[in-house]
């Protein structure tokens, strides 16, 4: 992959869009909506798995999570092509957030401040 | 960004969730349960707001969902590096997919149709 | 329906996971993953439509919306049976709250307040 | 509760949103994406937490369980009012159709065919 592998993606997905005439129905609104209907998806792969089995998922699961990552993913891409920002300089401001509420020092090893998380 | 934006991220999570002995907590399905919490949570930010006004939010508005966006992100991120697969990728194979199901030139225009994507 | 509508309900679906050996998958955590996955089928049903068209479904819609909303309901009539409380209540003490929370002289016609809702 | 406890709860919502004048922003779109992000909510109690310990959750844990699967319950009984269908209904007509396609002979104690379901 490139450097510009969220964005070559984003140009994708709008070349998609642009030549199904689909680009109408992709307000940020619907899009997060399908964003959430996606995860879902995600989610229902592993609602009945044991913590130990998702860790070690057989080649038929671990397609199907791909497949639904991978659609929560293009959601994400294209909600932030819509709304113009950088996916990848938001998860790292996040991650300077979570630095300084979840100091490495204080929360080590404590569940019970990680059920705040 | 360089060309390991999410494999920079990647790392970023994984030293971050090692320095609090989170990993403990990070196993596939604790981590897709986690990205439909958030999703849930960039939803809300969407579900009083008309299509239009989603289209341009308010500063405020557009930090928020960029926030939100970041936490669907990064687990998304965290949940591909648990189990060793490329987002990137999968996210082209399911374009290809795409493609193939809704040739361009057959569901043009069809809102119909795209009601079944 | 009778008074047991709902007590009705939790007694089928108990019937239902034991005739099937199921139970043993029926813990919280697991149900409520279930049912945020049913909740993102609801929300796909609605991911396209615009506002105003989803207050008149056609009759195939309606019945898809019924039968996802059927999920959603299994799932939270089964989480509060194995969890022990009373849905009905609990939902009568978060309108308490919120009548509490959002003063019906003070809010009224306040869109800006409703979006912290 | 009696016979009428969720059409009791059905005309509460629908007061509650009257004196509010919020009755403009709940159309079943904007409902099925609040309701999803309140089941967003509800998965985040579960999700650090092992099935284990979700079985017997602590007061406090209890305590924002029924708040979370409360504010669900309360969109969903919202959403059938709006559509003018009965929940209860559709919870048991979902029901029998799983009983046809699970036939509690075939699939007693298969994890296998439970993952499809």
């Amino acid at each position: 992959m490139s450097t510009s592998s969220i964005t070559g993606l984003a140009e994708r997905l709008r070349r998609f869009a642009d030549a199904r005439d689909w680009d109408q129905f992709h307000s940020p609104k619907n899009l997060a909506m399908a964003l959430v209907a996606e995860a879902g998806e995600l989610a229902a792969e592993f609602q009945w798995m044991t913590e130990e089995h998702s860790r070690s998922p057989d080649a038929a699961e671990l397609a199907r999570i791909q497949a639904e990552a991978a659609d929560v993913f293009n959601f994400l891409v294209r909600l932030s092509d819509k709304l113009s920002f950088d996916l990848v300089a938001a998860a790292h401001e996040k991650i300077d957030d979570n630095e300084r509420r979840y100091p490495a020092e204080k929360v080590r090893g404590s569940a019970r401040k990680y059920t705040q998380y």
